[in-house]
């Protein structure tokens, strides 16, 4: 397979950036991203509760399903990969930069979310500890009276992972009192387009509803070919029959023309073993060009 | 003929100045600018829906027309041309350095679209990637709470284009809740006398309109004489009849004293070859010296 | 014992970060933290009133205690230990790098309290005056508009210490308009998460209540469990009986799973001598495994 | 005539400080500043309209002016210096540093013109050009939201001028909601101590109006004499008869303690000749000691 | 005696700042500094009007006075300082780094004053000019929306004097909509724990008033201990009788444990001689342990 290759790696750096992202899409050019971020987003909601095991409470459970199953990558903050990284460091990972907390509703204040650190200092942090660190991630809220603060980090976050051979994903959301359908479709292929005018290699997007409210293919084709060459990664979103969950991914990619997903409590929100079975059925088809039904029998 | 050198051009960057103002108005000192900023600026309206061809939903399909007919310079943002740059390396870039979304009304919050990166970046990957990178864009809204920002930054960079030998164009615009009528010509003319006081090299304008709602190529010449040794680029605006459009673009010229156009629905949404013949015709105009006939010549 | 070394204290530096864990904690891992920034967060309140001895009114009352009890670590501002440092020489300093005053209310303007000096400042300062710095401390505000800009500082202050070897002490509050309930344990278990996603080695939390207003191990166990590597502190709060402090300090590290505890006015309302003891046996639960009986003598 | 030399004029500056001063004030340590700075504060008004010589609508007009007549600084912003100096390299030049538009009223957002470009900027580039540029101007607003931000800029300025040599000029207005009279001779007389407190070499200030609405050069000798060493500079204003102009100027000058003026539309809003005579006249009375009755003969 | 040295003056620089303690107070480690800070602060108000001799309204008579009389240091601006300097360089200098004007009521805006220079820039300044600076002053307001604006810079002021030898006095005003009474005893000795905290060698307060509203020595003990070892400094507010003053300012010292004052108005609002002689009397009880017959001797 051929790889995009951004103007804005530079020469020597090229064959860094190729290895990344040859490494995290198992060379399919499709990103299967462990999503390990929610402990600042949603706070303890997603890990502690009613229907989730206990386990999951504690950070540790995410890093022993990334270390054990298969992931393209696993995105998590900075300080979590700091405490946890000696004894996990098989694991690829994805230093997210930003995240903000659930607590303010997004339509009482705009919302604002900034980069925790540079990507200077994940440079020199791969560098200094060993870590496989292969990319770095920021999510972009669009329509709001930080927008500005928000395109312009993104953009330099996008530019620094490329001149230093990193991938970078993008999570970009409308959001706030001016955005009244976060499923629509036509909003999405926005995002997407802002991703691919941002120079991202990968943007995780809401999927889009029909008017049904149901997850529509069709839909989601007019987002994956305004992005582009930036690959259009769909959002796991709360937890969800299995058997359901493969499929729609299944058409995301083969109908929808998705380069991947993004899943975090449809695999998390397991007892460890059956987390990494998830974690390697989704894995197989994102990555490894598997059909569901191959992809449920690992889960038996 | 005799081209005005800024006098903040230093003198080892003057014959790299004068060669990017020459080649990109054809030694004529008139701009054909193809804007392709709007995945950002209008999401994806401009992109898809009822008489937009299909291929306009992805980006290749700008940079297609840019690498294939005469054009000035093609204006986007940086993460387009980092994508699709090593493909289209023929073509003449104009980085556009900012850019937000139309979400927020612009009489909600005052409006702010701040550099994604700055000169020294665009320089440095002009340099690294070889790309034919002859000027920088930025758009300026005047009359809100963030005005200062917008000048201060529009200002700096200006002049660190200048320092540089790269021409740069501002798109400034009125906006917001105290402005009644932006295609007022007076306050038009205002905006070029501000493009003219931050010394950019052109200035993209609303068109003025006389009080029939019409194009006013006298009401133009306000403008066009207060921007003074800048060159005003008149906007292109929402597709319409190529006839129509290329009269007016011929009158805002010779009656109305400007010095090219920004023009991006009348040309990406159409298909590839109609696409561009459209360039090509209000290329001929703005930079050829051709009579509006014989640019109709060229779309049959 | 062995202790966890985040990944992102360099090789060279690893050994004084152990140093420092290892002394604050008397190599139980556990902290015994005298709280001692009240004077701006608090303004005099806590200083100077009814039940409250004279002699707290002066600074120099909490470096004598400082120094003649046995602490984990003394946290106060910089300024403090400037003025008082070069006498108490003897005390293991942890410089506190924000504080706000309490005259504004939490729900009139949403809180902010920002770095007073970098995490470089103070690396010079202890090389300098060669006092026994062994970390540095910072308040986080969740919930509000400025959340973004103290996440940001949050993790960039553990960072920095961490490249010098110091350890980071995290105060972490969810607060103002949105927030109903400063004591709920789900609230307090997010923001132990947010702790260990910023990779802090302590972060300092209020007490869970349950629904009859006290305090539940129980619910504890939520948010120490959810805290992974980071350890847990609890607030002292206000003044209270000695045995029942002592007891729920007990309880909270041996039933609730938390690793120490943050106290100031339950230590330095007291007459000098009464605050060394009750200090010694506040440290003796905490750092030296001492029974509430054990402790309790230690008063008499 | 011996001049007050700033102290934070370096030794090494002090004979081009001198050098500006003196050149700039003819030797009479009074400046007549021909203010072309209104392309931005009033946009296309002062420059197009009834009553307004049409030549006055392009830039060039003040640049033929300000060459060809006899002036003390020609204040006007960077990007114009830039676009003309080339071809107008025997003007004095003052740079005037920020600038914004009229679009927003005074009492709806609080003003605030930010500095476009740093001294530092300036300096590079007269050294560069080789233009005769002899300091900056900068605008303060007193009385807003940003009234500190503009505070710390002008004491920047006036001290990043003063150690390159060059000359500050400091415009000073009280504005907005809570500025009842602009005109009101006490207020004038704090604006001059503020101008005075940030060390500036002149102020340019609102005249002061008695109850009657008229000047007083009894109220302007409060100004004047709380100003100490920073020379009073009063505003030109709209355009009105020559000789009373004339006469007001002597007054101010004379009996009202001001060290000069000034003055745009009084000059520019006039045909070439006249306008130079015009400034000619102005210039005689401010630095070469003229009477009215010789200005007027200038005028003929 | 012996001299409190912060811990933060480097051992290269505890000699130039034990100068610049001893010389500020005479050796009696008490100051008196007179404020000419106020042609910001008050605008024109406390230097031209009724019962203000003329001669006030000039800047120049403040440096008349502090060139005359005893003094600790003269507290006013950078740029007056300027001005002034090189004719008056045998003054002890305090630089006052901030200032605002009086236009904006404190609880329509919320107060920000922030620094116009840097204590690096100053440090420049005296080594450049010879002057002979002691010292940086700075306000800071407490409980308002820009609080921790403030703090940090008045934190990061206080290290950077002490770093190079220099004094600094904090200037702590509660002030703004949630601050009821100024002059509450138990508020105000917040503020002087707020000093200390920051670290301030003097802080200048409001004078605490009992429920008549006369100031209480009383109630002032409570802000003086709460200082520490920074000192209290009372401001010295409007004018009033001489021998009122000075058995106001005796008592200050004597009985509230004060260590300073800071009095402006009270000696410049006075014609020269007379204005020497108060401060004389000031300084004498100060700095030269005089009783108040001593030094009413001296107004003689």
């Amino acid at each position: 397979m051929k790889f995009n290759i951004p103007a804005d790696v530079p020469a020597n750096k090229v064959s860094i950036y190729k290895k990344n992202l040859k490494e995290a899409t198992n060379g399919k050019n499709r990103l299967m991203l462990f999503a390990g971020d929610q402990k600042v987003e949603h706070l303890n909601n997603d890990f502690y509760g009613k229907d989730i095991p206990l386990e999951d409470n504690s950070p540790e459970h995410m890093f022993q399903i990334a270390s054990q199953a298969k992931i393209g990558v696993f995105a998590t903050q900075f300080g979590l990969i700091s405490r946890y990284g000696r004894d996990y460091n098989n694991i690829p990972y994805l230093v997210k930069l930003n995240s903000k907390t659930n607590l303010v509703p997004y339509d009482e204040i705009d919302p604002y979310s900034k980069a925790w650190l540079s990507v200077g200092d994940v440079v020199k942090f791969a560098k200094e500890s060993g870590l496989d660190i292969k990319g770095v991630g920021y999510t972009l809220y669009l329509g709001g009276a930080y927008e500005h603060e928000m395109l312009t980090q993104a953009a330099s976050i996008v530019h620094e992972a490329h001149k230093n051979g990193l991938l970078c994903v993008l999570w970009i959301y409308p959001k706030g009192r001016f955005v009244k359908d976060e499923h629509d479709g036509h909003l999405i292929a926005g995002a997407a387009g802002v991703g691919a005018a941002l120079g991202a290699d990968f943007v995780k997007l809401k999927v889009p509803f029909n008017k049904k409210g149901k997850f529509s293919s069709k839909l989601l084709r007019e987002a994956t070919m305004a992005a582009g060459r930036t690959g259009v990664l769909c959002e796991g979103g709360a937890k969800i029959d299995e058997k359901e969950f493969l499929e729609e991914l299944y058409e995301q990619i083969h109908k929808g023309g998705s380069r991947g997903n993004g899943t975090g409590r449809n695999i998390h929100q397991r007892p460890l073993k059956e987390a990494i079975k998830m974690a390697n059925a989704i894995y197989a088809i994102t990555a490894e060009d598997a059909t569901v039904k191959e992809a449920l029998k690992l889960l038996a």
